[in-house]
């Protein structure tokens, strides 16, 4: 019974981050400090002996490059035995530090841009795992290495609960600060607008110039829809100067965007 | 005077790996296990105090997963700090291991396809990181931290001893058992046709379709480059089924081919 607190107390640690504007800075990595050591506490609850290296399975390093260089396509759940490397990746500081220099390469590129000034400069952001985390659902449903649940997933995103990614949010008040406009593109369903648009308001993101959310009943891929909305906003006389996602389904597909970043994600896979 | 037998001692092993057409299989594992340690003891010779961590620099870990994903971009050489981790990755099992799951997802995906087996199936390769690897040389440069020197690579290059990467091979003799032909798309120039063809028949690589290289004085991107030699192909009635580099470049531009792999390179990048 002492053991069955452990993710009480990991859920506690991860909702008193997601409580705060700020979740993720360097206030809540000593929360995440400590938390960490706990995974190994966690895995007997949680169903695995998930193992750091390539024992009994692929080897989990190389396997998470693969997934962020495109090499591995169209899995279903990360591999049993990496489940516990993706749990300290995801609440160590290794995701964070690749987060932030995918963040600082799109600072970079937004301080060489020579910008027209004419409020057509627009920035694509997806949402889940890219502007708002989910963490704290999947760090108490094995980080991925379960079946997908929307029964269980959805009813977390009603909470409205999810965090912010600090290092996003750095860059989208970079790009209102020089006057690029802030898209938001993402795969959850226009019935979630309010408790989306509560999420991300509570969280500190204001002044987007557009929200839009996939119509219910719609059967395409997400390149497909996302594509086919940001084909839109071109058609309106916009250019997207920028397009940033966590999914390789977010930013393929033409038009992309004059530039597109891949943010970290070895939790889940979008077609 | 005994620090400067080090680098002699590698490139003796290096080129022990070299003259057999199974570099870096088990056996030279052993010679490469052996000098890794080596890598601490040439820092001071090679200029360059490198740092395993992100101590006086990028996280190197980070940035080179920004260059696997693609959001790391147009950069000349590896930051500074990072020569030393660069070292390690290369000359330790880190790259071969995220090589392998590489040509894994290859054959996973080969032997998923419907062949038509009419002799219109081909695989685009290119050639240097992705067929041979010109490590013995970089080992020995600054491992891509020092400025590109094409008088000393193209020395190297003339010397024909570029080892196979192992794993490409087994994708490359999986190919041709299924009676898809391979191709090889090189920036390579038309002058080192002869060394070229030398040293990828000693290294054990026959039975290609094509080896194009690059025309002398072609001044376009390397994109714009592979890309019109694949519609070359495309419009001549192949299927490019596949197609593998180990640089952005060479899987980029339309066709691209029904799937593309990206092979780990944290050494240099080809615009």
């Amino acid at each position: 019974m002492a053991m069955a607190r452990v993710p009480i107390l990991v859920a506690v640690a991860l909702m008193a981050a997601s409580a705060s504007c700020s979740a993720w800075d360097p206030t809540i990595r000593m929360v995440d400090d400590a938390v960490a050591p706990l995974i190994h506490a966690l895995r007997p609850l949680l169903g695995s002996g998930g193992q750091l290296g390539s024992r009994g399975g692929v080897p989990c390093d190389s396997w998470r490059l693969g997934v962020e260089a495109y090499n591995v396509r169209d899995w279903k759940t990360v591999p049993a035995n990496c489940e516990g490397y993706v749990g300290h990746y995801m609440l160590g500081n290794h995701f964070r530090r690749d987060f932030k220099v995918v963040i600082d390469q799109t600072i970079a590129y937004v301080d060489g841009l020579k910008l027209n000034g004419n409020g057509k400069d627009v920035w694509v952001f997806d949402i889940d795992e890219t502007t708002l985390s989910n963490l704290p659902y999947y760090a108490t449903h094995g980080f991925g290495a379960r079946p997908y649940n929307a029964t269980s997933f959805d009813a977390y995103v009603l909470e409205g609960s999810a965090p912010a990614l600090p290092e996003t949010k750095r860059l989208y008040y970079k790009l209102l600060k020089v006057g690029i406009k802030p898209v938001f593109i993402t795969g959850r369903t226009e019935d979630k607008r309010a408790v989306t648009v509560g999420n991300l308001r509570s969280q500190g993101f204001s002044g987007w110039m557009n929200l839009t959310l996939k119509q219910h009943g719609f059967k395409g891929s997400a390149i497909s829809y996302k594509s086919a909305e940001r084909k839109k906003l071109q058609d309106a006389g916009y250019v997207i100067v920028g397009n940033i996602g966590d999914q390789w389904s977010d930013i393929l597909g033409a038009p992309e965007g004059a530039r597109t970043f891949k943010l970290p994600d070895p939790i889940y896979y979008i077609a």
